[in-house]
């Protein structure tokens, strides 16, 4: 129901929102999303292009987060690289439906809407804050500390 | 959120449900839901492996569906052609989380979890049943009519 690029995203804003306000580079994302550091440049861009992530160039430089991760819901993460696209006229272009959709697409629509609003009213410091003995993107407590006390390289070129 | 094929697949089914129990063509089916006749014979194909559909060859065959629409459900149709996959364990493969999903991943489960409901829930009687003004793959009253009216041809070899 969720594309690789979708899921992949989602991994990167995660690591970054629990880096944030610190950046990361691409290499730093790709080791700890287990993403193909290709695929994941991809991903960037479109996250840069829909202003949900910043990079700077040079030392201390990197990706990081145009928002704070408490600003920042999923929705907007998923809207910019793979967008929800609710239905609004019938898909068949049928004069007599137009914006009055027949009982199938309200069924398919309804289904776009309710994980459109699950999506919009969670942010990334929730998914961070989430009670649960699975950390994001970590294996054990003590991986998420490697990465925090990692800093951040300048990014390649 | 789903894709074309989902929504050809329905579409087709909808179709189907709708002559049920009578056989349709490919050429009629496609007529009917303004699908390109190549990409449905590929969805009906999955649709037949999957045992939603069958069809009979000859005189008065055609394809139809192997349960009637009050049997029927949406996820049966969605799953035969383009699964819901459901997180069932860490898609990062992390040893640490198993099946015990990170915040993360339980949110993208909960979104698949209700709509898997929601469809489980819907019958493909109940699409045709429903009260709307908008008749499912009809642009008016009419077109039904003309559409149930019109008698199954032999499907082409």
């Amino acid at each position: 129901m969720f594309s690789q690029t979708v899921e992949y995203a989602l991994r990167a804003i995660v690591h970054l929102a629990d880096n944030s306000p610190n950046p990361c580079t691409t290499e730093q994302i790709a080791k700890a999303t287990k993403v193909p550091q290709a695929y994941l440049s991809k991903v960037l861009q479109s996250l840069r292009q829909s202003n949900v992530v910043h990079s700077q160039r040079g030392i201390g430089g990197g990706i990081s987060l145009v928002k704070t991760p408490d600003e920042l819901n999923l929705l907007e993460v998923v809207n910019a690289v793979d967008p929800i696209c609710r239905i609004t006229s019938c898909p068949l272009g049928l004069k007599g439906h137009g914006t009055n959709l027949c009982p199938l697409h309200r069924k398919l629509d309804e289904a776009m809407r309710v994980t459109e609003h699950a999506f919009s009213e969670t942010t990334l410091a929730e998914i961070l804050a989430s009670s649960t003995s699975s950390y994001p993107l970590c294996n054990e407590p003590e991986d998420r500390l490697t990465i925090l006390r990692e800093p951040a390289k300048p990014p390649a070129k």
